[in-house]
């Protein structure tokens, strides 16, 4: 056994989920904008949504670990509670008065409470119910209702904030505020936790400090053959990918990165909301993405170096499937008017997760894109996402898989 | 029998639903604030959703009306066809070069497919299937997935376009451009369809020409005692309440109006979103409401003069306990931080649907609103709202009821 | 004598414009974008940039009348007056209890007062200080800084309200509520005032009833010809171009409409922000404009019935001068970097006026087109604009010219 | 002679300004929000007027540093050149395939290029006519017209980026990206420009390294007499207040802040646009700030430990003059309608430079705003600033004391 993951289709072992609690019921109108969500979700459904996708994983064989358990138990490590309080609690957010006073009251919970918190967020009420107020202007300021630690919703698409490429992890540098302690949370979990303690895979990128040279899992396609498709969008940049390409090359654990030109758009959040694999060959893309300028990125000539190749738009699928060592790519787009087609993308049509080749996960409610890849040969399984959904983000999102074999024969 | 309407709580005998179609599904992203909505539904599961609230009420003994069917029935006959057809296809919209071209081709359909296609629109190419493109400018700089017409998915909210009051109707002239066409409908349904064709009852007000002076119905409480109860809201307009005061009282119909100053925002929509009636005496209301601002309108000395009294915000709940002759009025507001009620209120929590005194039908999803009502007697009867909710209307925004008593007692 | 228009860089012999004055000082940070405007101008300043700008126009021979002298002249009489205060408070707007009374308190003014306020709009204190308060809750609501009647801010841009063609104005349906009362007084103006009263011109439309068919007069180019140029932009119409097409044709006053598809964004607001004429067969266009899709509309075979002929946009310049009897039209465009072409659009670079072939009034700000114009050989004569331009208006956009020659030998 | 600025009103003897350039030719429509400007500025024109305020600074004795002489003259040292072409060109911004060229490009610039190619941003475009293109991912995506290097017309803002508080500076860090640089570029004057290697003065704060922990000059007010006046706003943190109080207080430069807890929106952007001094114990304000929650901070019983102090809004005024040792403060505010003062307050009418006690210069067009201070016995020098008030700031936001005395007798 080991943490790796060699394709996007192939058969998946082992994944990382978040079960929605606490930090998606904080979302209300006024906030759910700046938290990066478009509407709030009834947290009881949600949650018995997430726990039928969590169920069809592991009736297929996929084991399953819970984030918030993985947080839980790194935290009970000091080094690992360390970490993550001294990132939290710091000065220069919390100010010279209340910093210390504050790491301490979070110093002194149980493991399973302090993961809860830290997850769910805390409300200066929440906080003085159970501590003292220290002096200080940057806690006086504040109203009961305000946040005095900020709820981390987005923990839903455990997708983004670790990306595992081959035989190692980003842990990535967010775009947006909202999710940048998800990260630290990620550094306790993989530095610290037993299940990864021991190593035996690499780490491409080590947090937020690379930040502005941001990049997400959501953007992250690894599409086998040694061979990584990454989509520069609103959150993911040129020069992370860049890293990514040398850190990559330099241990031989892929050999090209395609990297995509996308729209700067939230309506083109990740790659992963407009294109996905279902199979070793086959991509599922929403109509609406056109083609785009790519690039592809390979060793150079001497060590360290870097050979980039441009392709003008109408060559990205060619350029994909040069990188897979192929002919061709079977792109299964369904036809439908733009309305449609616009409806279904918006409720993550594309943002299926492959299980094992030609067989994939999605939310029922986009039936003509569901009936479009059964059509072509793929098993489709269902599952509800009225709730979920509204997070705008579908299985591939919520999903990290840290154990994926090859598709076979590619 | 008769129409009329003589309470919010009493028992409910007649209402008019619009069950989810096309023209829900012709919500998209780019289209959704301009159709006035913040989401889109699943317009498969809406529908089911939609169709147990009507098994609901018809459990309860409730005559559900389809509005399409209405509407369809009507334009069976040439006056309301025609009605209908002439103040859609006019000049001012579609040119001198289209609108007789347009027109005929609209008129020969069958009335089932035509009031199909006027609730859920129409694109140039579904026309250009089905008939020949005419010369014109207007016509030609339409590309082809636009909207010759436009949906009409807040039909879906009938509690609007028309509301009944006591003995009589207005049928309301709407704010936004994108509801203009649903008076229209409600016009020919009223004036031609079978079911009110006979009258027997007053028209309060006729429809879009009054305009800027709007009113709708989720703004207008009919709260028993010859009392109204309307919101003056973003939507609803003071010289409008003048209009349905002097109205009202010329007949007899009612003797009292309390408006109430509405702050004009998206979030405080119509009064019904923030406060409805459960029982004869009892209101059920959002914490974040405050008290606001109020006005007693009564029959002046003269006739056809109007007395008008200004009450203080901290007045609100007294004036209207005034008006139903009572010395107070009981207000449920479930205890809960501003988050969670701020939550609820987007979930349409306040928006019940009441079938008999302290009897309302209200959506699942809002557990402690609905958990607080019971706690004060009241019975609750959850129907799902997973997508009918993304609409941001509930069990009372979704109906209009033609016929219901008194409470009686009061 | 009389009045028509028979060309854009013919002699300009008479011009309607509007002195700065109440109305801008309205202008605040709140409400500026539902007065459409994009900034605040100091009035003061701005009047005398304006007053510089008529001086330029009289020292070259044009006579000028200011609009809110026509008004008040206008209102003197009693039809102009009674017209005027009818539309401007009715019943929909102000309601049943408060409309007499205003209409009484503004029909006992002084016809100079009188087209002050309205033209410049009056807050419910201004109004209380001057006369006592009806019992109204249309007008109890109000709060004593809200504005009782609107400013008409726009007034300034008197190219848009009414608009000259050959020998005959429209009065135009205007796209946004915040300038609808402006065409009221022009209704006034060419109907009563003794300039116009004689008649012998035509009215292509006729004021808001039009609406939505709406028309700006940004929008129109008499370019010569018999031949009308117009952008069908956010704010004009294809319905209202064809209308236009029909009045203009019947009479033979036009033989020929380029109508231009343009892209409906406040940055191309109207047709003269991006595009107009400097002499007879001369254009000056903003770089950013691209070519449009275009249409020429010619009167048909039968009496009655218009030509439509569609062109694909790499042929607008060849539609233009084949609507001018030409072979092809000169088009001046400055080179220079898009950031700084973007900046002298939105400055109102390409907004010139023509008073007579080959000589222009712009904004001394424009210094690269104003530069790029004479080195072409257009006499430009610069008028100061720091205050002027805030409102996003140059000098065609402020003039409502009245009589104007062909340009000789066009 | 020394750097120190120990009061907002006392005699000015230095100041350090930046001439318009460049950077503010950059702004167009679509980068100008970004880049937190409201509207483009004439840069020919504001620059006149900017020379005009200079010129009524040195006529009254100020001397006047210009910030791009400082730039310029510390580039020059290599010192200064490598921490700045460090800061600015790095991995993280520029990939690793990028950056090492870049920095060679600007390396071998002469100073005064450089300096303005770092305030005034270049393009891909402008890069490429000087400098052949890196093998990099992250530079090919750009087009042309982008920028490579942002400009930062901001830098016009003095007051903001570097803020003397009695015998020392803060280098701020700045609430926005836009601004991220102007920070870097202080760094390197006060630490390499010969004016300032002497020393002699403290540094309370060093760079954009302290983010989130942002506090900008606009909010500082050295108020005399041991005391600060600081707005905790949008941009001014109170974990950074509290940061300086322990700095100012460590070495007894300061014995008192007061914080106000100010509404965090943009027209409140700096206390400054809202509130200054015109004498010793004088002050303008903005009529629609109201009253503030304050809290005064002092050094508390132990070394390093503080004493915070809260007061009700109602007491603001009470709290600032016992700060200021004083029974009671003057606050000077025009009667004016709530249109015409928010219009005041946009055009900074508040925002007036004291230059000796009861002197200030002011923009012309705040005439209410500079009649009501004349009236009350301060000399108000005007300047013009049609353009410069474009970018929302006026004489104070334009200057940087670095030497001024107390108000004598305080």
């Amino acid at each position: 056994m080991g943490f790796h993951v060699d394709s996007e289709a192939g058969r998946l072992h082992r994944v990382i989920l978040h079960r929605p609690d606490l930090e998606l019921k904080r979302l209300t109108p006024s906030n759910k904008d700046a938290l990066l969500f478009d509407d709030l979700l009834w947290v009881r459904r949600a949650r018995a949504e997430h726990d039928g996708f969590a169920d069809v994983l592991r009736e297929r064989g996929v084991e399953v670990h819970l984030f918030q358990d993985l947080l839980e138990e790194s935290l009970r490590l000091p080094a690992a509670r360390g970490l993550v309080l001294q990132r939290v609690f710091h000065e220069r957010e919390y100010g010279p008065l209340a910093t210390d006073h504050l790491r301490a009251a979070f110093e002194g919970m149980p493991a399973g409470e302090l993961a809860s918190w830290l997850i769910g967020g805390m409300t200066k009420r929440e906080f003085l119910e159970r501590h003292p107020e220290p002096v200080s202007v940057r806690f006086h300021v504040m109203d009961l209702d305000d946040f005095l630690l900020n709820p981390l919703p987005n923990h839903l698409f455990t997708r983004d904030t670790s990306a595992w490429v081959y035989d190692g992890v980003c842990i990535n540098a967010m775009r947006w505020p909202a999710r940048w302690h998800e990260t630290v949370h990620y550094e306790a979990v993989y530095r610290h936790h037993p299940l990864f303690a021991q190593g035996g895979f690499h780490v491409w990128s080590e947090g937020q400090s690379a930040y502005p040279s941001t990049i997400e899992g959501g953007d992250v396609l690894v599409i086998g053959n040694g061979a990584v498709l990454i989509g520069m969008s609103e959150r993911t940049t040129p020069q992370a990918v860049e890293m990514l390409a040398h850190r990559l090359f330099s241990t031989g654990s892929a050999r090209t990165i395609v990297a995509l030109d996308m729209p700067k758009a939230r309506a083109f959040m990740h790659l992963d909301t407009v294109m996905t694999m279902v199979d070793g060959d086959t991509f599922t893309q929403y109509a609406g993405l056109g083609t785009l300028r790519s690039y592809t990125i390979e060793p150079g000539a001497a060590a360290g170096e870097l050979k980039v190749t441009d392709h003008p738009p109408e060559h990205m699928h060619r350029a994909i499937a040069a990188a897979l060592g192929l002919d061709g790519i079977r792109v299964l787009t369904a036809r439908q008017d733009v309305h449609a087609a616009e409806r279904e993308q918006w409720d993550d049509g594309c943002n299926v997760l492959a299980i094992e080749p030609g067989v994939v996960v999605a939310y029922e409610r986009n039936v003509t894109t569901n009936t479009h890849l059964r059509k072509h040969g793929i098993e489709v399984i269902t599952i509800p996402g009225s709730e979920l959904g509204r997070g705008r983000g579908g299985p591939r999102c919520m999903s990290c898989p840290v154990e994926r074999d090859p598709v076979p024969g590619l």
